[in-house]
């Protein structure tokens, strides 16, 4: 099986090589714009690595992988404007380098081409792979309107944020694996398998970045660790402290949710002390670890050839172990 | 053939019948609310229409029917953000309702769901049908962008804002058209010809919109008429003004599309004086009726049971003497 970096290597080229329509140019300029804008393709290289695993031949799956990377740059570039994010990468969002109206409508045709170079595989799969891409994007949008949502919600529950991570998160990771074993034709089970690898390795991704937001290496993880805690973004980690505290711990943290004006260091200080004195860390860490362990499970219980497999297992390690 | 309101009946009955994920509610609600403010169903009305005459079956052709009616929803509220429209239909619009971000990810959702809808019909057709769609979908991204760009561009041609209304109006009519006829599998010859058909009609409709939007009666339009010329928008009329308009009329004109303070009646009964005098409404009135004429050229040309064929003329004839 090819490595990772290969597959990275073959997605960055072919989204060079896709063509838009010149005109009109503030439809199709931010569509290039987002694409260019980079990321480590990690979605589309998960296609790949999952048609080769299942012995496909990889280029039957590069359509379905672009059409999941266009996809997912479709839904950054909308949680943009949501958010009112005005940096993505360190470049202008492309509501700020144009305007929201633009934002929408270039991702609105984002979504148009995802769906076209989805329909570009194989005929004999085409429609079995289309069908679950836009399942999963139904789940992704429903994910992202309950994070909406979850911020101006007081009881959000812990099953609750996990389900919105599964859905906002995992969803496309599960989607991408389950794409490339489906274009493989391998057999239902492993596709299955594959899904629920990558299902639960989406959600330890995601509780791995919540840690990574507070207690992250500042220089590795190249942005301000406290961010999330500074917006009292409703975290596993802030969910569980709310759950653990004692009443005066609860008093301490909901004077520090309230406040309006505060000193962004004094807060995260605080706030994270709450944290430790509960082990919060820790016990995010290992719902995190059960999240991985059932991924590692899924992999080794799919029929696949075993240093194939290797890679993956590899894949998931190292997903683990990052620091940004 | 079954008579319109038969079809329009059975789209309004398969649309009440759509079912929708329950949560989360800000999600499918907006959803819901859109696809029951109503409308006249015209476009799945023409896909059942079309099969219909192509000797196929019009059940068969309902999940596009109603994929088509969904995708048109979705560019609606979309549309109504960009164009910060307070109402539709006399009911609050999406974003006014709820709010904008809530209007952007349900109509995202929409869109998911449109595609669900297409993939649903006959398999040994679904990947052409869904090909077809999703070119005419970004065909209509395409126009919308224009009519955006148009709004602060200073030179727009006659041509140009044919093309615009070709793209943003003429193609998803042409398309329900297609769509109706690929499902019946008539032949390669009968799709494109029904498709022209489509295409000249809906440019001729949107000029008659034009036409009524400045002429039309009051009561019957059920809205108050001058609108486009309160907005100063690039309609084929004004752009026709433009372009005949003597040096003095053109002043007269250019005076009141920039005057920032004006009485309304007084800035339509200017601009429709200055309309009159250049026979405005019936340079429009020509173009519209040679769009017409080739409308009716195609439809007389395809092959198929002329008895059935006298539903889709007085279709059109109705569309064109409609006076709202």
């Amino acid at each position: 099986m090819h490595p990772l970096p290969f597959f990275q290597q073959q997605i960055e080229e072919e989204i060079q090589k896709l063509s838009f329509g010149k005109e009109p140019a503030d439809l199709y300029d931010p569509v290039r714009y987002m694409l260019k804008l980079g990321g480590k393709r990690i979605r589309p290289a998960l296609v790949l690595m999952s048609c080769e695993l299942f012995d496909g031949n990889y280029p039957d799956a590069l359509p379905a992988a672009l059409g999941i990377e266009v996809f997912h740059n479709f839904t950054l570039l909308h949680d943009d404007i949501m958010d009112k994010a005005p940096l993505r990468r360190s470049q202008q969002t492309v509501h700020t380098k144009w305007n929201n109206d633009v934002a929408i409508l270039s991702g609105d045709a984002m979504f148009v081409v995802s769906c076209q170079l989805m329909m570009q595989v194989n005929p004999k799969v085409s429609t079995q792979v289309m069908n679950h891409f836009l399942e999963s994007a139904l789940l992704v949008c429903e994910g992202q309107q309950w994070d909406m949502t979850f911020q101006h919600t007081v009881d959000v529950s812990i099953a609750q944020y996990l389900q919105m991570i599964e859905l906002k998160t995992a969803a496309l990771l599960a989607c991408s694996l389950k794409t490339g074993a489906l274009i493989a034709n391998t057999s239902q089970e492993n596709a299955s398998l594959i899904y629920e690898f990558g299902r639960n390795l989406g959600i330890a991704f995601q509780l791995h970045d919540d840690i990574l937001d507070v207690y992250g290496d500042e220089e590795k993880f190249g942005k301000q660790t406290g961010g999330d805690i500074m917006a009292n973004k409703k975290t596993y980690l802030l969910l569980s402290a709310m759950e653990l505290a004692s009443t005066a711990q609860s008093a301490e943290l909901n004077r520090w949710l309230t406040l309006t004006s505060f000193e962004g260091k004094e807060k995260v200080a605080a706030v994270k002390n709450i944290f430790q004195s509960l082990g919060v860390k820790e016990k995010t860490e290992e719902k995190m670890e059960s999240y991985y362990e059932k991924a590692i499970a899924a992999l080794h219980s799919l029929q696949a050839d075993e240093s194939k497999k290797e890679q993956l297992f590899q894949f998931a390690s190292a997903l683990m172990l990052r620091q940004h």
